[in-house]
């Protein structure tokens, strides 16, 4: 308190600061230093992304420097077209084709409105005229805006409906000044229609990055993680000691509880992206969803599971021991069919491999019901036998989650035209899809390092 | 396939399309009429927000007809001040603020180091400038659009980012062609400050929607959502036929599984309120993302209790009898818990009423333990107890997520300074917050309908 209220005092935590400041001020960029480091190591396309950014925004300004562009491009022209790179280029070539689309179609609408409603309001004399126009924005605005409510029209046209306003009021607002709106709208289109261009060349042309291949990839990775909790959930749960170095790896699959908004947002980029690698234009983005929902249901039932490794003290090893070999089996088994679906989904072949693991944790089960019904436990304390064998419900329901998953896979790979293919499978060894797969830009199929698919078409 | 091919058929196709084509539009028109009236009905601040919308514009149009007005602001102004309200306007104040903050200070930033960069590249000579001024604007470019990947700088900043390239870009590229640079950038900041103010006086003076208030309303709705489902479930488990009338309203809480990333745009967004009503500039918004993510632990947990409601039929309805008393019971009192804390959490008052409850559940769970241990079911088949003794297991989990939505609630009150009361709970009817408030744009707190609050401080 003292040091505070005294000049002295005050003198002396000052100094003390001037004294901390460079190394506080080291760490602090040290650790940004870090962060931004660990950031473009993730994910390297977020380098090459800011790059093209940048390229693209060079490109357009030179619009202002050669005096022949800039002569047919006029001022207001050449600040469109750098406005519009800046706004439209967006990380994936869904997203930027989505935003451009959107802009222009839009300005191209709205422009011809505005041209409209003023040679309407030129009729109505000088007085009348800004009565009108004002009445027009003011309609058209509140219209447009209550547009953007409905769900559909905001997953696809939320960008283009604002640019509509926004053209709209700018046209038709001017026209009250300056009697050449139809060449102002024109020229506004041509810079737009070509800051449009530009984007969508560098981020298709150089090294792109397509949202639908992430959306793709991204559901594989889901239901490669739920695949790596059952993997490990046998050891985890029938074992006294926990590994806890495992811990990270097995809970990956918490994730995948909240990734219904990102899939979605994938979804409705993806459908902008024209055909690319194996993926055609209209390739069935909707039905990625309905295998990411039933994905998720799976999780939630893995969640339930997870619970359980967290309470297994409260059972004797020896009573959880007595149901140890089909739980695992089960386990075991959906983990085998899950990483089956997600390797040859990730190479978009169609093969009923993962069912052969689904018959066998259905036969696990049935075997597992089967002990349950002998008496097994006798002499043993219900109270301790509940929480081991009510393991076993959840573990049951996740059979069920993982053959409609199966299913869903199956209809999809049909919907896409997915190659036809005979798997052999080799071993079991968890490899992870994600690191690999989703932070890698390109459209090649991944080596799969358990099975063998002989293509057969 | 005649009617097709022959030039006969396909004129009967035409006709029989024009014929069909007035009754087609109107059920399309009908149809969206519809769709357009639930919108509104369900949310009428939606309406209000497009009116609003409509006045701010139509009121900066305004620059554009008055002379002194539009003499001081220039043609450039008028445009930049609509293009910012338009772009600025959100539909919660707390979006509006962020946006117009974002928008200010990016242009004033940007402004300032566009005209720095200009100085500097004035040395250079008349040669030498576009080449510096396109470097600076790709680095500029490049270093900004990485920042963006940061996620807390996603979170907050986002948009002020976009703009400061913008701004960057037009200002340093104008430099190249107009030496007034200096003119317009100050020009250009003063328009956007008239328009973020237009925009921010319009959304904060008539009807504001408080984005905070959204997200307090939107978490307790989330816990009687949960309080719901427990309350029906008792009568749904241990009953032989299931009310279908029923279903809608307890699978209410699967939308709180999904409810994160909503809550996490919310929160962002309320960070930016100024204080309103019982919410204090910097009211605790984090805390409010605790209690979601502990309901929404809480939900996954009704959600493997859910699952039980679909196989019940596997358990005849005298075992599922022998644990029905315990078993509503905590699952009764876990759900007038969750009423109990959403009703006073919404009041802003702090109350331990909730623990109560949450230890006659405790007391029930105990129950249910001992009965488990009596050898109940000695002759009845292990496997048929099994389902019916599993469902004990998420009930007790349930009991200690609701323990800790209390201890986070608390918390949360004592942060925010809550009021505190004593209170008497009179009766449980169900009644939906969800309705009545989260659609509800007043700050008023809502009557209480099963306790009576005295306000003791």
């Amino acid at each position: 308190m003292e040091a505070v209220t005294s000049p002295h005092g005050a003198t002396t935590i000052g100094c003390q600061w001037v004294k901390a400041f460079p190394s506080k001020f080291c760490d602090k960029t040290m650790k940004i230093a870090r962060k931004t480091k660990k950031l473009g190591q993730d994910d390297p396309r977020r380098m090459v992304h800011s790059l093209k950014v940048g390229l693209a925004v060079s490109l357009v300004s030179l619009f202002y420097y050669f005096d022949p562009i800039y002569d047919s491009f006029g001022q207001e022209g050449a600040m469109w077209a750098v406005l519009t790179v800046v706004l439209v280029f967006e990380f994936s070539v869904g997203a930027t084709l989505g935003k451009g689309l959107n802009r222009i179609l839009a300005t191209l609408v709205a422009g011809a409105l505005g041209v409209g409603v003023h040679c309407l309001s030129t009729l109505s004399g000088r007085k009348g005229k800004p009565i009108l126009v004002a009445t027009f924005v003011f309609i058209i605005a509140v219209i447009t805006t209550f547009m953007r409510f409905f769900p559909t029209v905001k997953a696809r046209y939320d960008y283009g409906l604002l640019i509509f306003i926004m053209t709209f009021c700018l046209v038709s607002i001017s026209s009250y000044r300056d009697d050449q709106v139809l060449e102002m709208a024109h020229d506004r289109f041509f810079a737009i229609l070509v800051g449009c261009c530009v984007s969508l060349i560098v981020c298709m042309c150089l090294c792109p990055v397509w949202i639908g291949e992430d959306l793709h990839k991204s559901v594989a990775a889901n239901m490669e993680k739920l695949s790596n909790f059952l993997q490990a959930f046998g050891d985890e749960y029938f074992t006294e000691e926990s590994n806890e170095n495992n811990k990270s790896y097995i809970q990956g699959y918490t994730s995948v509880l909240t990734s219904k908004s990102s899939e979605e947002t994938m979804a409705n980029f993806a459908r902008w992206e024209p055909g690319h690698g194996l993926f055609r234009y209209r390739h069935p983005w909707k039905m990625y969803l309905k295998v990411g929902n039933l994905t998720r249901d799976c999780a939630y039932k893995v969640e339930a599971l997870n619970s359980h490794l967290n309470c297994k003290i409260q059972t004797p090893a020896e009573i959880r021991g007595k149901i140890e070999e089909p739980c695992k089996r089960v386990s075991v088994e959906c983990s085998r069919a899950l990483r089956e679906m997600a390797s040859t989904f990730l190479n978009m072949v169609r093969t009923s491999s993962a069912n052969t693991h689904i018959e066998s944790s259905k036969k696990a089960a049935e075997d597992l019901k089967s002990l349950l019904k002998t008496n097994l436990w006798e002499e043993a304390d219900l109270l301790q036998i509940i929480p081991a064998a009510s393991v076993t419900s959840p573990l049951l329901e996740i059979i069920e989650c993982v053959d409609k998953i199966a299913e869903a896979v199956n209809e999809l790979g049909k919907a896409a035209s997915f190659r036809q293919s005979n798997v052999t499978v080799l071993s079991e060894q968890p490899h992870s899809i994600h690191q690999e797969s989703i932070q890698h830009g390109s459209n090649t199929a991944l080596p799969v390092q358990h099975c063998v698919i002989t293509v057969a078409e």
